[in-house]
């Protein structure tokens, strides 16, 4: 089976986010006014087979946790979309 | 209003994605196999105030045009979540 899997991965949010601090800053430059907080991180869409849905969840948390987040300093979260 | 925007910031299906390449190549070393196709881009959370929901996709459009994402390179989507 075919999945697409929908992938954010976020600094947690007890971190300060250096980049998302300086997009908010730069808000006022492009005349964009009450803007908060932006926090900015990653979303990954990836494509695999898989004998199905466990095992394609079982591939992608190991993706997640072995190369795409930092554990330490992000969270991951995704959506699993069946495509054939 | 206060509202939250989900915006996610991909790379244009067209261009090649290296990031996403060399991701997808090093799969093989993480003992993930089945990997075809994986694309990288920005997730980005952003609180906004605005006078009402026309307003406040108004700021994230100017937002996104001027200073998130390279349209030339990329294309942005966003879901915007009342939040009080």
């Amino acid at each position: 089976m075919k999945f697409k899997a929908h992938i954010n991965i976020m600094p947690h949010k007890e971190l300060l986010d250096p980049q998302g601090k300086t997009v908010t800053k730069n808000m006022a430059g492009v005349n964009v006014d009450g803007v908060h907080d932006v926090r900015i991180g990653k979303r990954i869409e990836m494509t695999l087979e898989a004998t199905d849905e466990a095992n394609a969840k079982s591939k992608v948390d190991t993706a997640c946790e072995k190369l795409l987040a930092n554990l330490i300093m992000e969270s991951y979260e995704y959506e699993l979309e069946t495509l054939a």
